[in-house]
């Protein structure tokens, strides 16, 4: 069982799609020549979640679904981590997902394949742990043996007053580019629980929890709904591929001026690390964006940069700002 | 990558739950005290899938949900069957659940872990073939690396009509048992398949068909619904076990008369294989239950047996009716 650090470099470095997404794209193709494209209202895969319609006797519902995989020594090291935190991540990345939309998740289902002696019962207690504190509880699930710990969630999501869920192809030229905070947490929490292990250094605290017991936005993603978000995705990949995808899916370039970095991580880790599930936010309004942000108490989004009009750029500061970070190799 | 023939002895034999309905019990047991019980109107896990309701402006909606894995060389050897059966059979067993009780399967989830190498675009093309098939577009999905092919399909679903879902726990003493058509068709067509790869035997395309590419009952599933069905669930671990899941739920015991059994299979694969994705069904009155089948030209569910008062009471003619079937070892 090998680990992949989350800063990988991607497979090519020219802002084409790479590994996992050339792989999806070619899934999606095969799937749309059969099932053709969503009806009016309806946005398929692409997105951090899908958009469907329940067509109802009075209304229509509209439903957002998404579903997410944590698998052991690809995702998560069980040498450093917990059955309890795989099972609050597999739950919080996927309501993650939710929240990126501008939703509220409302209904889990947890699908575990796992190998014999693997303790389900510390599992199941790291996601209902999630599931409580994020209020999305845990309906139904399934249950196999397998060699390797697989956990997939799938998570449905309802979107509370009027308006559309948030997709990644909204985002307009001179529109702000924002984060909900400050990125790299994840990955330097990782980087310090292996040197703890080998070598027994000390550890931030702050930092291993960013990275055993992530944060789902749920919150700041409504409230950036709320305030006109034109574009919004979690930065589950690193803000550079993230970013890049953003920007490819609204057509779009970026500028961008600096990126916040947390205390104890180092660039790399905040551009590349990934994991960080802040929020990647393009709105036109950045007074309206803090202005819902305060009267929530949340913390304020930080600009990192514009939109522009030249879908070709792509740049932090002066420099190019090529994608890196965690693509799967398939 | 051990294959487990379908027809494994359970754990135990005396009709306590066993492998995975035991520790699917544990697991549920700390989700339940954190999470409590369900709302009214809602029925979480125990079932084909759970019932959640969706809070809307001018009315409630309901939804089916439900979750379920396919794993390489749990259930489904890949010397026998292509990836293509794969997904047909991953996104079949899925909605099988959902016309379990009685719903109509709305939208897919696909989450795919695969070990790099593995031919996607051909797993793609089974599953949007049964996606096709089931009226069930894939609407999202996830992609990781992993050591062993893991496709975990996460189906909504509605219903349609007045009346709630039909769970396992509804049968009532009186109660009629049937079943939507003969069974251990999978079993067989699995022995089939073996015997040709070892020796090269003819095998019968059915017998092979049905295994490599099961049915869903879904029409079958809302029929028996609309007939007043009391009780419902899918057959994918044997007659014998499931059916001691339904008498167990709803609290009563069963005496079968005879059981259908497929040209073909043996009569251990027809009540132990699994697989077989027939509906069970328990209903009041029989001859509305043939009634409504006919007149949507189904072929007529089959009665097996009867529902008696006496929990502790399951028998096959006069002989002690034990469980059997696929149970995962967990």
């Amino acid at each position: 069982m090998t680990v992949v650090h989350p800063k990988q470099p991607p497979d090519n470095g020219d802002g084409s799609p790479t590994g996992e997404d050339a792989a999806l794209e070619r899934i999606g193709t095969r799937l749309k020549s059969r099932l053709g494209t969503p009806p009016p209202g309806e946005t398929w895969s692409g997105d951090d979640a899908a958009v469907v319609v329940l067509p109802g006797r009075l209304e229509s519902a509209t439903l957002l679904l998404s579903t997410d995989a944590v698998v052991a020594g690809v995702h998560v090291d069980l040498s450093l981590v917990t059955l309890a935190d795989v099972g609050w991540k597999a739950l919080t990345v996927a309501v993650s997902d939710i929240g990126a939309m501008g939703g509220t998740p409302a209904h889990a289902l947890v699908s575990v394949s796992a190998p014999p002696g693997t303790d389900l019962e510390e599992l199941a207690d790291g996601i209902a742990e999630a599931a409580q504190h994020w209020c999305c509880p845990v309906v139904g699930g399934d249950l196999s043996r397998a060699e390797q710990l697989v956990v997939t969630v799938s998570v449905t999501g309802t979107l509370t007053g009027p308006g559309p869920a948030v997709h990644r192809s909204g985002a307009k030229p001179g529109d702000g580019l924002f984060v909900t905070g400050p990125l790299g947490a994840s990955a330097a929490g990782l980087r310090q629980l292996r040197d703890r292990a080998q070598s027994g250094a000390a550890v931030d605290a702050v930092l291993v929890q960013a990275h055993r017991r992530p944060d789902a936005r749920l919150a700041e993603g409504r409230a950036a709904r709320d305030a006109g978000a034109t574009a919004m995705m979690d930065l589950s990949d690193g803000l550079g591929l993230d970013l890049h995808r953003l920007a490819r899916a609204s057509g779009v370039g970026f500028a961008l001026d600096a990126v916040p970095i947390v205390d104890g991580a180092t660039p790399d880790e905040a551009l590349g690390g990934g994991e960080d599930y802040e929020l990647l936010v393009a709105a036109p309004d950045e007074q309206r964006l803090a202005g819902t942000f305060a009267a929530r108490d949340l913390r304020l989004p930080v600009r990192i940069g514009v939109c522009t009009g030249d879908a070709s750029e792509g740049r932090l500061g002066t420099e190019p700002f090529d994608p890196t970070g965690y693509q799967h190799r398939i």
